[in-house]
C-alpha cells in the first residue's frame, strides 16, 4: 500500500452502473519523508476518510477485495486511516498531533 | 482511477476477435493541478464519452469488470464522465464551466 | 492499451513449455505525439503484425484473455494492428499513408 | 520481487475489517547497488521481519497468496528475510556481516 | 515481457513456506539498445538460467502460470533464455556470439 493524503472529491453522475453509490476521493501520494508527491489516485472509500487525513491506499485487484466491491471497476481503494507512522524509531506522522497543530 | 481527457480515437480493423465492437478512445492523463501529462492510454468506452470530456479511467483487471467485457483483452476502461473535481474546498474542474467557457 | 511499433523479434528455444509456438515480437512504445519512446515490451502476437506496423499492446492479465493463451506466462500481447489514430480531429497516424510514404 | 529495507511501522486502528491483525511494515526499496531508493511500500508481514532487516517484497496478486490473506486488500507483502545477495560473484549484502558491523 | 541479464542470486532461509525450493535470481533489465538499466527484479527461475545469460522475465499474474507455482507469492519469473534479438533486421544480441566473445 501507499500512504496518501485526502485532498478532495470527484463527482461523476454519468458513470458505469456498478460504480453507483461509491464515494470517490482524490488522494495525493506522500513520500517516505512525509512530503506530498505530484502523483495522485481517485480511489473508492469504505472507511469514511475525511479531507486532510492520511490514509492507506491499495491498488490493483486488492481494491476489489472489500465485500460488495468485487464486481466494481475499481483499481484503488482507501483501506485505512493512519494513526501513526514510525520510521527509524522516530514518529514521522501522528494523526493526534496533526489535529492539535491545526487547531 | 486516474483523471484523463478524451483526445481522440484509435481505429483497428485487423484485431483480436474479442475486441470487435469496442470503441477505443485515446485519453491523455491529467495531473492533480488539472494539467495534461504526456502519459496516455487507449481505453475502451462504455459510457459514451466525447472529445475533450474529462473522464475516469480504470486500469488492470478493473477494466474487464464491465458486463460483457470479462473476456476481452482490455487493460484500460473509461468508467465515468467527470462532473466536478474539488481539491481543498476549491473547484479544480467543472464540466458545466468547461462548456460555458468553450462557447 | 498502449500504442507501439513493431521493431523486431526475440527467439528463445530454451523456454518454459507453455510458451511453445508463441511468436514473440519486440515492440517499442510510441507517445501521444507519435514519437518512439525508449520503453519496449516483448509481446506475444496473435494478429500477425509485421515489422514497422503500429499496434495496440495489452498488458497484465489482459494478455492472457486470447483463446488458448489463458495458461501461458504472458504479460503483454499485440491485440490489434492500428489503421488510424485521430487526435483533436487531426490524423496523427494512418497506416495507408505510412505505406505510401515508404514506397 | 524487489529488495527492501524495513524502516518502520504504520498503525491504523480505523481500517477495513479484513485488515485486522495484519502487521504493516514500512519498507524502503533498495537498488541493485545496495543503496536506499526514495520509493517505499507499506507491506503486510508474515515472516516476522525486524527493523533494518533486508527483505523480499512481492506486489500485486502475489501479496494475497499467503494462506489466510486471500481476501485481504493487500497489494504488497514481505515474503522473506534476505541472508545474502550475490552479484557478479561478489557479495553485495550479507545479513551476518550487517549485524557484525552494527555491533 | 522484459529482457534482462542474470546478475546473481538471492538467498533467503527465513521465508514464507510456499517459496521453499524456488531458486531466486537477481536479474537486471536491459533496454532496447541492449544496455543494462538500473531497474532489476528478484525472479523465480524454472528454465535453469545461468549468470550473464539474457533472459525473458514475466511479471504479475504471469509469474504464477508455471505448473506448481500457482499458489506461490511470486510476481516475477524467468520464462526463457534468449538466443537472438533482432531489431530493424539487425542482430542486437546473439547468445552464440556472446559466448564466443567471452572466450
Amino acid at each position: 500500500m501507499q500512504i496518501a493524503k485526502v485532498r478532495g472529491t470527484v463527482v461523476s453522475t454519468h458513470k458505469t452502473r456498478s460504480l453507483t453509490g461509491v464515494k470517490l476521493l482524490l488522494v495525493q501520494y506522500i513520500d517516505a519523508q512525509g512530503e506530498l508527491m505530484p502523483k495522485y489516485e481517485v480511489a473508492g472509500d469504505t472507511v469514511g476518510a475525511g479531507i486532510n487525513e492520511w490514509v492507506l491506499v491499495s491498488r490493483g485487484g486488492a481494491a476489489r477485495k472489500e465485500s460488495g466491491h468485487e464486481e466494481r471497476p475499481l483499481d484503488a481503494m482507501v483501506v485505512g486511516i493512519i494513526d501513526t507512522i514510525t520510521v527509524d524509531n522516530r514518529q514521522l506522522y501522528s494523526k493526534k498531533d496533526e489535529y492539535r497543530m491545526s487547531q
